[in-house]
């Protein structure tokens, strides 16, 4: 369910309401992975049926969205949107080739992921090929509480943004391990600050370890790296010991092209 | 430049044509790759200035670009609206894995390619780190008439299809081996539908050579798969040889998938 008060003018006589609807339509997609009819679409974005419809037909004869009978799929024009950011992205760009090697060397998985709305985004990611994968890609949006990339991009942030970040939102416990004691979790940031390094054992999911350090930019983290690793093969103390002085040196290698980055 | 005769309703009541013009500004920033002034959004789209300020301003108020001084980019929820897609899409899911293993044996990057828009869409790709990379990703457009994956695409269609494609289609000669003949083209494309495999030795870029295989579907070809590699380490007959029935076997895999996918 879409945030109404977001697709709403509130006054603002700038602001285009059926621009903020027709995005609203298409990013409901991501979340139902299926064909929609306009009554499921409308559901899940609260707008009207005939606004839903309306929306859907301008992105049937903009090649956006297909039509087969009463349902309604993305088409792969809709991937030249995401696209757009990660083409007009100096550090997505500059980090995929610096990622690839990681994942050669280390023969694990790694990624690149940034702060937005509370949640990380992964902007860059090079993929190992198991049996037992891990189901992440570019565009994949995860919480910031209970993941290494998270803690690593709050711990740049000031006492009261960790604070403000705490009360908004909902900690839930994805796994027994997940800590969502908002006053634990800012002592974790401390410590995470302090490190330079954030590991996080089981918190989003059963079996799954991961380890990230922050990409520094002129004026605080702009980004953090990681890897993320299967628990039954790699040990905590493998984790930092074989995993952490790579990572810190391809963070080493994007803070100098963030630094010399056109603005 | 777009063409603005998508960007009007036309006499169309139900189309949004605020919705249309937001995405055309969306789209330029990845043929800019560079942060936008008004005035320089203005001119790519056709848009005007006021429209193209009232786009932008709605898009910061959504979270979608960041504005400094006169300065927009595009923000990572962007991606967002590309994922939507790729999470939406059986074929592009569960074709990641299948592409990951292809290149984890063959050490070549490969992709799966869909036709829209008289172009191939990459909507999956599994690449391998070189010092020489080949700079393409999901979300990468090319050419239909020039490369292996279009020419296999063109090959599922009739005659007329293809004629048609060939008439509303800039070709140009990319390279002095580019093939932009219609009648060669054409006979090409039978070649490709004969032979069940397309390669295209450098007429896209000068060092590149590419080998496609179509994915069969129900109602005939819906995708294709292949592999790129640079011309001075492989021949033409190693292309055949070594990887043509990687390909094959690979193709087959997503046939018996695309055959199975929820409708």
């Amino acid at each position: 369910m879409y945030n109404l008060t977001m697709l709403d003018a509130n006054g603002d006589p700038e602001f285009m309401t059926s621009l903020a609807r027709g995005l609203a339509v298409l990013c409901c997609f991501a979340d139902e992975q299926r064909p929609m009819t306009i009554a499921q679409a409308s559901r899940l974005t609260g707008l009207s049926r005939p606004a839903t419809r309306r929306c859907l037909h301008t992105f049937v004869r903009l090649g956006y969205v297909a039509q087969a009978g009463a349902n309604y799929t993305l088409r792969p024009k809709v991937m030249a949107l995401g696209y757009a950011y990660l083409s007009s992205s100096t550090l997505a760009m500059r980090a995929q080739p610096l990622l690839d090697q990681l994942r050669d060397e280390l023969h694990e998985s790694c990624s690149l992921g940034v702060s937005e709305e509370d949640e990380v985004y992964y902007v860059a990611r090079a993929e190992v090929s198991r049996i037992m994968s891990i189901s992440l890609r570019v565009g994949s949006r995860l919480p910031l509480y209970c993941t290494s990339m998270g803690r690593v991009l709050l711990s740049g942030q000031s006492k009261e943004s960790q604070r403000t970040y705490l009360r908004r939102t909902k900690l839930v416990a994805l796994t027994p391990h997940t800590q969502i004691e908002p006053g634990n979790l800012l002592a974790l940031f401390d410590h995470v600050a302090n490190e330079g390094y954030a590991i996080v054992d089981q918190e989003l999911e059963i079996g799954l370890r991961s380890i990230a350090v922050p990409v520094e930019g002129p004026d605080g983290i702009v980004a953090a790296v990681n890897i993320g690793v299967q628990a039954a093969r790699i040990t905590m103390a493998e984790l930092r010991s074989r995993y952490l002085p790579p990572l810190r040196k391809i963070a080493a290698e994007l803070r100098v092209l963030v630094a010399n980055a056109r603005p």
